[in-house]
């Protein structure tokens, strides 16, 4: 459960506050993206992502679909987007999901906006302009140029991996206030902005494979695991396989987060800033667990740039057809 | 000390090549910074970094200077680079010293070159061309834009971190090939080039600070160690505070190596791979201790375009009034 910022003597009735019917359905159709689209092709040519998605909301949360939202888009090189709702709103009535998913919708909605001009950090700001839900969130963008450039805005404990040749070669950092209570997109006036992203690029070769996550993936699995899962897929190199790679690596959390003997970076940072983790925290698992995971089809160095820009989106919904539909049931 | 890559059946005698006069001078130009000089003004308005520079030998290697070489520069909003001679040459009788002080000589004289065109990469490619010496180095390269994007390029286990309102919101990641032996350019065809190089840049912010060093800073110093230091300066802004700085993380690093009761990271690492630290690495402090911290002076978000370029250099070379003067002694 992450530490809300909230404005100490706000009087917002957040519990009579609920999402119309309209943005309801623009979270629909951006947060999900089901298998039978899984072979996109983008408009640009060059390089591009294959993506692969995976979600386990926490077992308390499975009926509101959790607290993240992401979304995928083939614009450009290709987008990939995740907001984790900051859990703590759920003690003032408010749905924790609602904030992420709407800024999820409103990113999707402007991934292609002039305004914006392919800059994650633009797209944060507009996003954030236009989500009206009471909440906050973390969030982390990614934008791939063509030329294979990985442009990244974060704010907060959303975080980004990009693995080559066994190794991680690049990391984002995460920012908090103070331990658990990380910068935040938010309703209130406290919260940060799109002024406090961290703003990053690296440049990306063929078969570096970019793992996103919200905290929930950071904080229950170690680098050194992530390289593994990633190293064991390398020689398989298609759409399918990275909706395994993130189902795997989404797993490894979830699994970690039940095991209360697990020593996780999570417990072992607490530790380290002299804070004992409570128990209850390792035996709910209240850390959420959502990954994309993702590889770069084309090398710029290569200069294969006659071959078309595909993304590859999925997303397993477990029993549920759409996942979508369940996350605001 | 770092394994260095070579041809496993190499028949150069690599004990007969020395460097020549007038590489040798070209070095004692590059690689110091003495406090006489050290408020350059840069030729271009914007942002720019102000810097202080502390160098700690190992001190079995006081005489020949330690192998760490670094070069400032004011070009643009302000160059720094680090390079760290592998030291497994010394069991071939080579100094490892040769190669780092080289390659950053070169690095500085193509710093304004063309072809260049403020690129680190590009600098890399020039500098590790032009160098003759045999041995090899670690090797990292930024470039600050005065638009305030610091660029960055490197080949091995030299770092970056950028300190932001007391938490680290950039680092690099360290490259190698397997534990202990990094990334590294080298005068043996098996090593590896700039293509090698991981290429990332971040966005500075006015007061954000830039800590560059060897990895006998890295693996010896906890980061948040370093916030912790840079934070007990955040109210002091002139620049010989940077220089103090600097110091700091130096003895710092320096005292952890000679602490052999200190879990440094590199021991943590190295456990967490599977080795257990040799006893006299962790007495005989074999990692060196090079760093270079830096503070961005203008803030590109407030438009203060019309101050001048600053960069600042010093190199405290303790008893020797030019420290490069005794590092090829």
């Amino acid at each position: 459960m992450a530490i809300p910022v909230l404005r100490p003597l706000s009087t917002i009735a957040y519990n009579t506050i609920r999402l119309n019917d309209s943005v309801h359905k623009a979270k629909k159709l951006v947060c999900c993206a089901p298998s039978s689209i899984s072979n996109l092709v983008g408009s640009e040519a060059g390089v591009c992502l294959s993506v692969g998605t995976h979600l386990i909301p926490h077992p308390d949360k499975v009926e509101k679909g959790g607290e993240d939202a992401f979304f995928v888009s083939s614009h450009g090189g290709g987008v990939i987007a995740v907001a984790d709702g900051v859990s703590g709103w759920a003690e003032k009535d408010v749905n924790p999901a609602l904030f992420s998913c709407e800024l999820m919708a409103n990113a999707s909605r402007f991934v292609e906006d002039e305004e914006v001009n392919y800059d994650p950090r633009s797209l944060i700001r507009k996003a954030h302009a236009a989500t009206t839900s009471i909440g906050s969130a973390t969030t982390v963008v990614a934008m791939l140029e063509t030329n294979g450039i990985l442009k990244i805005a974060s704010v907060g404990d959303c975080g980004v991996r990009v693995i080559r040749k066994g190794q991680i070669i690049f990391s984002t950092s995460p920012q908090e206030h103070y331990f658990d209570c990380p910068y935040q997109l938010s309703s209130e006036a406290i919260g940060q902005t799109f002024l406090d992203a961290t703003v990053t690029t690296v440049e990306l070769m063929e078969e570096d494979t970019v793992v996103m996550g919200s905290d929930g993936l950071f904080d229950n699995v170690f680098d050194r695991e992530i390289i593994s899962i990633v190293s064991s897929c390398d020689n398989v190199s298609n759409a399918a396989m990275f909706v395994l790679l993130a189902k795997a690596l989404a797993n490894l959390a979830y699994n970690h987060s039940k095991d209360s003997s697990f020593e996780s970076p999570y417990s072992q940072e607490a530790r380290t800033q002299g804070f004992d983790v409570p128990w209850w925290k390792k035996i709910m698992g209240m850390k959420l667990t959502f990954v994309i995971s993702s590889e770069v089809l084309d090398s710029f160095l290569q200069k294969k740039a006659e071959r078309r820009a595909v993304v590859v989106g999925a997303m397993d919904g477990g029993d549920e057809p759409n996942g979508c539909s369940s996350r605001f049931g």
